[in-house]
C-alpha cells in the first residue's frame, strides 16, 4: 500500500510531485540540518483521491495523518487539545507549482477555549493566546467554513471604534475575549452549529478545505494563465506552529538571497516585528526593510545570512524564503527558486556563472524567454519625464514604465483594455481577484501592500510595471475617485508608472527604447554558442531593419510588401492600379510604383548586407487599398479624378463575404501578372544596384503568398522568373535568388511534396495557416477563444502559440514532405508565432533552419532557440 | 525506330490510344472486311513529336506519309496529281476521345486546276469536278490557310445574287469556275502566296492544320469541359475520297444502330441525297430521315442495316455510324459507340443486356452517372402546357423541359446566369464558340441545324433541353429579335421549350417531376446488387424525405435544423431567442420553438422509419436570423417590440468580418448550450413519441457540427447525453441514439483519432472543409476558379467534385484515424460532393459506410456507387 502522508524528515527536494515543492523543500531543509519547526506533508496523491472519492478523505489517509500527529507529539512533547501544553500548527497548501496567493493558509490550528488558557500560561501572555485564538477562528470560518471575512471585519473594527483604539494593540485580552464570542455566535447563527472544538476535527477539515482550494477559481484562472496542469493536485503541510507575534523579540520575514528586482547579491526582504507571516505576504501591514532587521537582531540576522548563503548553494539559485523568529531563535518555514524580473534573472544567471555555481548551459535555462521582454520594454523619454508632474511615490514593485488612463476594478480594466484603450489599474490593494484586470493593464498602482505583497509579485511575473504601496493615494474604488493631497483623480484620468523608480506621474509621459546591459550581451553570447535555429525577423524597412539587427537578427524572414503602398505618396497610384479598366493602364500606375518600391528594397539590402531578406509579394485583397464609406469615396473621388459611382463600383465589386479566403495572395499575380512582374523587377533591379554600389553578393529571396498548389506556384514564378531573368541580361549582372512560398493554406502543407519540387523555400505563415485549420478567424474568434480557455476548452490561444496539434502536425508533415523532395528545401516560420518561446521550441523540434519575429522579440527568439537546443540535446 | 503512320490494314480497335478513335475504328471495320475507303492513319505520337519539335514534322515521318501515299496508290490504281485518275484524299482529325465538331476536316485533296480536268473527264460531271474543287479551296483555306470563311462565302453569295439562282445547284460548271478564280485570288492578297498546287505539300500542310487544331480554342475549351487530358493529341486519318456529291445516285448520311433520343431499338439517322458529309454535321442543310433512304435505295440500305447489325454486335453498343453512297456503292466511313440521352442509354443497356449482348455489370457501367440526371429532371405541367400558347415546332433534338428568359448570345446568357436569371440560348445554329452559353442555359432553340446538328448533339450530352431546326422563327443575332410569324420576341422575353416533342411555348409554363420508366427499374435493382456504398440523403422536411425514399435513398445524412427557424411563425421566436440579455429569457424563447422542433422531427421520422436519421444541431451564424437593413431593422423593431438601437447593436455585435471562421456551429452552443439541449430534447422526445405511436425502434443520430478538437465535441456531447438521459428516464422510454460530429474543420480531420474517442459516427462536410483546406471562401471564389480553370491552374471545381490530393488527403487520414480508434467508426458524407460520381467513387475507395446527397441526386449517386464498386472490384 502507498504512502500518503510523509514526515518532513523523510522527504527530500527530488519528491516535489508527491509532496508539492513547499512540502519537498521543508523536507530538504529538515534533511540539510536547517531549523525547520517539525510536520509533515499530506501528499498530492491523497489530494486526487480525495477528488476520485467525491470529496472523502478515506480511512486508511485520516490513520496515517493522525499516526504523523502522535509522531509530532511525541517530537515535540506537546499534544493535541492539551491544556497544559496544547500542539498547534499550521496548515498549508504546497501544489507542485508554486502559486502564490492562490491557496489559502491556517494558522493556530488545534486552539479552543481550553488550549488557549494552555498557551496563554504557558507563555504567560495571555493577550497574545486570546489574539492567537482570534486569528484562528476568522481564517478557518474564512477558509474551512466559507464565512465571509467581512463579517468578522466587521465585530473586529467594531470593537475597535467601541473601545476608541486606532491599532489592533491597542485592544487587551478581555476585549479579544468578547470578540471571540461574537465570532462564536456569528458562526453558529451562519452554519448551525458550533464552531469546532476539537483539533483533529479542525485538522480534517483543514486539510479538506485545502483540498477543495485546488479547484476554486482564482487557482484555476492562475492555472489557466500559467498552463499548469488541472490534474496534479495540491498536497498539505501540517507544522507545527511557532510564534512571529510573541512580543518585541518575535518577528516574521520573508526575504530573497539576492535582489529579485536587480539581482544584486545581497539579502533583499522585509520583516515585521511581533507579527504573523500573513501580514507580511498580504501586505495588510507595510512590513520594514530587512536591513533593520540587521540592526534589531543582529544575531539572528547573522543566522538567517548564514541559512541564506548555505541555500543558495544547495539549490544552486537565488531563494525566496519565509522564516519567523520566536523570542530570539529562528525558524525557516519555506524556501523556494525566487521570482524575479527580467533583470533580476539576467544578472543573477551571469553572476552564478561566474562564481562556478552553475553552467552556461544552466544560466541559459534560467532566464525565462518570455520574461526577458521586460528588458525591452520602454523606459520613461528622461527629458519628458522632467518636464512631467510627479504626484505621488511608493514602491518600486516591478520595473518599467506605463502609461495609461485609470480604472479602479478589474471589469472596467478589462473593458477598456477591449476597446483598445490602455489601461492602468488603481486598486486599494489586488487580490487575486483582481488578476483578469491586471493581465490587461499597463501597469499597476496599488495604496497599500509593499515589496512582496500580491500585485508586486505578480506584476514582476507578468514583466508589467508596478508601483505598490504608495501610501499618499487614496483610493475610493466605489466612487472611482483617487485622491493625492486635494487633487481628485476620476476614472479614465490619464497617469504614468515609473515601476523602476516607484514613482506616480500625472497625464501621459512619452517612453523611449530600452538599452541592453552587460550581462545581457553575455548571456546573449552564451545564447548564440548554443542554439542551432537561425532567428530572423519582419521587417519592412530599414528602421525596422537595423533595430532587429542590433538585437541579433540574422536577416529578415518576412518583409512585407504592402506597407510600401500605403504610403501618403503612393497610394494614389496603387488606387490607380486597382481601378484600372485595361493592363495598359494598370501597368502605367505600376510604372509609378515602381520606383518607390526599388527604393525600399534597397534601403533594406543596404542595412542587411549579405545577410538573406525574404521579400513577400502583394499579400491583401485589393479593397484594402480603396476607401469604404459614402464620404470618404466622394473624397477620393475629388482627389483622383474617378467618378465616384465608378468608385463604388468597384468598392462593391471588391467586397467578399470572406476576405481572408477570397482573392489574395499569389490569386492577385494569377489575376494582375503585372504586380508580380512590377515587384520582382523592383526586387532584382535594386539587389544589382546594391551590389555594384557597396559590393555585395545579396542573393534576395522573393516569397510567393497563400499557395494551395504546386499549379499556382508555378504560374507566379514563371512569372517572376521570366522578369528577374529579362532583368539580369539586361544589366548584365552576376546575381543569385532564390524563389520560394509560403505554406499558409492547409492544402499546400498537405501538398508540401509537390510544391517543394518548384520551390526553393518554405516559410510558414502560422497566422493563416492557424486561421483555415483550426476554422477561427483571428478578427472574429477574439471572444471564442476567450470563452473556450475559461471553460477549459483551450489551455493557450493557438494565435499565441502554434497548436503543436493541430497545426503542428501538418507543419511537420509539409517538411517531411518537403525535404524529401528538395533535402536542402530551406524551411523557416514568418507567423507572430515565430517570437513565442513554446512554438520556436516546436520549430526547433521540427527541423525548421530559422524562425522570424518582430524586432523586439528577437532575443527572446535567439534566448528560446538556444533553450530549445539544450532541452532536446 | 518506332512506326508514325500505319495503313487501315494494320490497326484494330484497341489501338485507340496511338490511331485515335477514328482511325482505330477504321482499322477496324477494315478488319472485319466491312466497306472502307482505303488509307492510312498518322498517329497520335507524331503529333506530339510535331508539338515537340515546335510545329515541324521530321524528316521521317514525312517519309513514312509518303511510302504510305505510295501504298495507296499502288491499291486504288490512283495517283496523287495524276491528270487522268487523280487520287483524291480527305484528311481528318481523330482524338483518342471522340470531340465532335471540335477538329477540322478537309475534303477532295489532291485537286488542283489538271486534276479537277481529270476528275471531270473520269466522272464525265464537270461540275462536279468543279464543285469539289471549290469546295477544297474553300475548306482548305478555312481549316489551313486560317483566312475568314465568310470572305469565301460573300463570293460565293455573289455569285448566286448575280446569277439570280436560289440554290447551290443553280450555279452552272463555269460559274464555279469563275468563283474558283475569284477564291485563288483572294488568297493571293490575303497570304501573299498562291494557292498550294502540289498535293504533297496540300498533305502536309493539312496534316500540320490538324494536329494544330488540337491546340485551338473550341478543342481546348472542349477538353476542359470533359476533363480530358491535354497531352494527348490526335491521330490524322487519310482516306480516299468516296463522293456523296456524284449525283442523284449518291448520297451521304449519319445514322445509330438505335435511337440515341428514347433507345428504340431501329436504326435513326439522317441522309441527304447528292451531298457530302460535311453538309450533315453541320447542319448547314437540313436533311431527310434515314426511312427515306431505305425507300429511295432499298439495296443500299438492306447492306448498311446487315452492316449496322454486325458493328454493333462486334462493338456491343449502340453504334453512331457516317456512311457515303457513291454511285449507289456504300462505304463506311466511321463507327464509334454513340452518345444518347439517359433514357436511352438505360434502355439500350438493359436491353443489350435482355438481348444477351453484355453482362449487368456492364449494362451498369454503360449509364453514365451524371447523365441520369436528365431522366430525373421535370416536364411541363401538363394541364399548364395544354393552357400555353404553342409558338412554333422543331426538331425533339434533346428531351426535357425548359423555361427562361431569351438570349441571343452566350455572353449573354452567361451574364443573365450569373445574375441567376435563367436563360434559354437562341441561335441561328450553334457552334463550339457558343459553348460556354450552352452551359448555362436552360435549354437552347435553334433556328436551322438537324437532329445530328452541333447544338442537337451538345445539348444531348449535358442532358440540356434543346429543340433545333426550328425553322419557322428567324433570329435577328444582331439586333437581338426573334420573330415567328408576325410576333417580335426580345431579349429577356420569356420562352418555354420542350426537347422531347421539338414544340416552343410562349411565356413561363410550369414543370413537373418525372416519372421513372420500368428500365430505369430494373438498371437500379442490378445497381442495388451490386453497390456497397450505402446512400442517404439530405432532407429537412417530410416532402424532400418521402421524395428521396422513392428515389431510393436509405436514410437522411445531413437533416438541417436552421432552415426550420427560418419559418414564418417561428422566426420571431428565434429572435427574440437571440435578443435576449439573460439565459432565462433565451430559454423562454428557446421554450416556444421547442414544439416547432419537435413536431419537424416528428414528421421525418415518420416517414423515415427506422431507416437512419442524422439530425445535425444549429449551424449558421445568429446574425443570419436578424435583418440588416436599417428599414428592416426599423420594421423588425415595429413587430417585436424592440427598440430599433438595441437591434441595430446586436446586428453590429454579431457582425463578422469571415462568418465563415466565426461564432458558428458547435461554438454557438458552447456559448449558448441551451440551444444544444433544446434541440436534444426536441429530437429525443419526437423518437420516443413516433417509437409509440407506430411501434418503431428509431435511432436518432444527433450531430454536432465544426468540431475542431475533442474538447469541443465533449463539450457539447454532455449537454445533449444529459438532455436526452434525463428525458428518457422521464419518459421511461427504451430507445437508443447515436452521437456524433460532422469533420469539416481541418483540425477536426487531423485529431479525428482524439475525436472519435467520444463521437460514434462522422460525416465529412466536405463543403466547409473545401473551403478552409483550400482557403477558398464558397462565395467569394467562383471568379477566381473560373480564372484558375481557364489558366489550366485547376482541372475542376472542387465544390463540385472532391479535391482529392488535398481534401482527399485529410479524409483518408481522419477515416484512418478515426477507425483505429473505433473500428465500428460509421463513416459518411453529407456534403454537396455526396451526390457527384467522381467523388462517390472516391468515398468508396476511401471505405466510407455511405454518402449523402439531395434527393434528386439519390439515383446518380446509387448508379455510381455501384461503378465505384464494379472499377474497384
Amino acid at each position: 500500500m502507498s504512502q500518503f502522508v510523509y514526515s518532513f524528515s523523510e522527504g527530500n527536494k527530488e519528491m516535489k510531485n508527491l509532496l508539492g515543492g513547499k512540502g519537498a523543500n521543508l523536507a530538504e531543509m529538515t534533511k540539510i540540518g536547517l531549523p525547520v519547526p517539525q510536520g509533515f506533508t499530506v501528499t498530492t496523491e491523497a489530494c486526487k483521491r480525495y477528488y476520485q472519492e467525491n470529496g472523502e478523505i478515506g480511512p486508511d489517509i485520516r490513520k496515517e495523518i493522525f499516526s504523523k500527529v502522535a509522531e509530532l507529539e511525541e517530537n515535540t512533547g506537546k499534544k493535541f487539545g492539551d491544556k497544559k501544553n496544547p500542539l498547534l500548527v499550521s496548515v498549508r497548501s504546497g501544489a507542485v507549482f508554486s502559486m502564490p496567493g492562490m491557496m489559502d493558509t491556517i494558522l493556530n490550528l488545534g486552539l479552543n477555549e481550553e488550549t488557549m488558557e494552555g498557551l496563554a500560561a504557558l507563555t504567560e501572555n495571555p493577550r497574545f493566546a486570546c489574539d492567537s485564538y482570534r486569528r484562528f477562528i476568522q481564517m478557518f470560518s474564512d477558509v474551512v467554513l466559507e464565512i465571509p471575512k467581512a463579517k468578522f471585519d466587521a465585530i473586529f473594527e467594531g470593537k475597535k471604534e467601541e473601545k476608541g483604539v486606532k491599532y489592533d494593540l491597542g485592544l487587551e485580552a478581555e476585549d479579544l475575549l468578547d470578540i471571540i464570542g461574537k465570532y462564536k455566535a456569528l458562526v453558529k447563527a451562519e452554519l448551525g452549529r458550533e464552531f469546532p472544538r476539537d483539533p483533529a476535527e479542525q485538522l480534517m477539515e483543514a486539510v479538506k478545505a485545502v483540498f477543495r482550494s485546488w479547484n476554486n477559481e482564482r487557482a484555476i484562472l492562475y492555472r489557466k494563465l500559467n498552463n499548469i496542469p488541472s490534474d496534479l493536485g495540491t498536497a498539505v503541510n501540517v507544522q507545527s506552529m511557532v510564534f512571529g507575534n510573541m512580543g518585541d523579540s518575535s518577528g516574521t520575514g520573508v526575504a530573497f538571497t539576492r535582489s529579485p528586482v536587480n539581482g544584486e547579491n545581497r539579502i533583499f526582504g522585509e520583516f515585521l516585528v511581533n507579527a504573523q507571516g500573513e501580514d507580511v505576504v498580504a501586505g495588510i501591514r507595510t512590513p520594514q526593510p530587512i536591513a533593520e532587521m540587521e540592526e534589531a537582531f543582529p544575531e539572528v540576522y547573522a543566522e538567517f545570512a548564514r541559512i541564506a548563503g548555505i541555500l543558495e548553494k544547495h539549490y544552486k539559485d537565488m531563494q525566496d524564503m519565509e522564516f519567523t523568529v520566536e523570542r530570539n531563535k529562528l525558524y525557516m518555514l519555506q524556501t523556494r527558486s525566487g521570482k524575479r524580473t527580467a533583470a533580476a534573472a539576467m544578472k543573477i544567471a551571469v553572476d552564478l556563472r561566474k562564481e562556478g555555481i552553475i553552467d552556461k548551459e544552466t544560466a541559459v535555462l534560467r532566464q525565462e524567454a518570455g520574461q526577458l521582454d521586460q528588458l525591452l520594454h520602454p523606459t520613461f523619454n528622461q527629458k519628458k519625464l522632467a518636464a512631467a508632474r510627479k504626484l505621488a511615490k511608493g514602491l518600486p514593485a516591478s520595473p518599467g514604465a506605463a502609461t495609461g488612463a485609470i480604472y479602479f476594478t478589474a471589469e472596467e480594466a478589462v473593458a477598456a483594455a477591449e476597446q483598445g484603450i490602455k489601461a492602468i489599474l488603481v486598486r486599494q490593494e489586488t487580490s487575486p481577484e483582481d488578476l483578469a484586470g491586471m493581465v490587461v493593464a499597463e501597469g499597476i498602482l496599488t495604496a497599500r501592500g509593499g515589496m512582496t505583497s500580491h500585485a508586486a509579485v505578480v506584476a514582476r511575473g507578468m514583466g508589467k510595471c508596478c508601483v505598490a504601496g504608495c501610501a499618499s493615494i487614496q483610493v475610493d474604488e466605489e466612487n472611482k475617485v483617487m485622491t493625492i493631497g486635494k487633487r481628485q483623480f476620476h476614472q479614465g484620468d490619464f497617469l504614468s508608472l515609473d515601476g523602476t523608480e516607484g514613482v506616480v506621474y500625472q497625464g501621459h509621459v512619452a517612453t523611449i527604447e530600452p538599452e541592453l546591459s552587460g550581462d545581457f550581451q553575455t548571456l546573449m553570447s552564451w545564447v548564440d554558442e548554443i542554439r542551432t535555429l537561425r532567428i530572423r525577423t519582419n521587417a519592412d524597412n530599414p528602421r525596422d531593419a537595423a533595430q532587429a539587427i542590433r538585437f541579433g537578427a540574422e536577416g529578415i524572414g518576412l518583409c512585407r510588401t504592402e506597407h510600401m503602398f500605403f504610403e501618403e505618396e503612393r497610394i494614389p497610384a496603387v488606387r490607380r492600379m486597382i481601378l484600372a479598366d485595361t493592363v495598359e493602364e494598370r501597368k502605367e500606375a505600376l510604372d509609378l510604383l515602381m520606383p518607390y518600391q526599388k527604393g525600399d528594397f534597397k534601403g533594406i539590402f543596404e542595412v542587411m548586407g549579405e545577410r538573406p531578406v525574404t521579400i513577400r509579394l502583394l499579400d491583401p485583397p485589393l479593397h484594402e487599398f480603396l476607401p469604404h464609406t459614402e464620404e470618404e469615396i466622394q473624397e477620393l473621388s475629388r482627389q483622383i479624378g474617378v467618378p465616384a459611382e465608378k468608385l463604388s463600383k468597384k468598392v462593391a465589386e471588391l467586397h467578399e463575404f470572406n476576405p481572408m479566403l477570397g482573392h489574395r495572395g499569389c490569386r492577385l499575380c494569377i489575376t494582375y501578372p503585372e504586380i508580380a512582374v512590377m515587384q520582382a523587377e523592383a526586387i532584382i533591379t535594386a539587389a544589382i544596384e546594391v551590389n555594384k554600389s557597396m559590393g555585395l553578393k545579396i542573393v534576395p529571396e522573393i516569397m510567393i503568398p497563400l499557395v494551395g498548389f504546386k499549379a499556382e506556384f508555378d504560374y507566379v514564378k514563371k512569372l517572376v522568373v521570366d522578369t528577374v531573368e529579362a532583368v539580369i541580361a539586361r544589366e548584365k549582372a552576376d546575381i543569385k535568388y532564390l524563389v520560394g512560398t509560403m505554406i499558409e493554406v492547409p492544402r499546400g502543407a498537405l501538398t508540401a511534396g509537390e510544391i517543394a519540387e518548384s520551390a526553393e523555400f518554405f516559410s510558414f505563415g502560422t497566422n493563416d495557416l492557424t486561421q483555415m485549420t483550426m476554422g477561427f478567424s483571428r478578427d472574429d474568434t477574439g471572444k471564442i477563444i476567450r470563452e473556450y480557455k475559461e471553460k477549459g476548452l483551450l489551455e493557450g490561444d493557438p494565435f499565441q502559440s502554434i497548436d503543436q496539434t493541430g497545426v503542428g502536425q501538418l507543419m511537420e508533415m509539409a517538411c517531411k514532405a518537403g525535404r524529401s523532395t528538395r533535402p536542402d528545401l530551406h524551411l523557416g516560420i514568418c507567423g507572430e508565432h515565430g517570437g513565442d518561446p513554446a512554438s520556436i521550441e516546436f520549430c526547433h523540434r521540427t527541423g525548421l533552419d530559422y524562425v522570424s519575429c518582430s524586432p523586439f522579440r528577437v532575443p527572446i527568439a535567439r534566448l528560446a532557440a538556444a533553450q530549445a537546443a539544450i532541452k532536446n540535446r
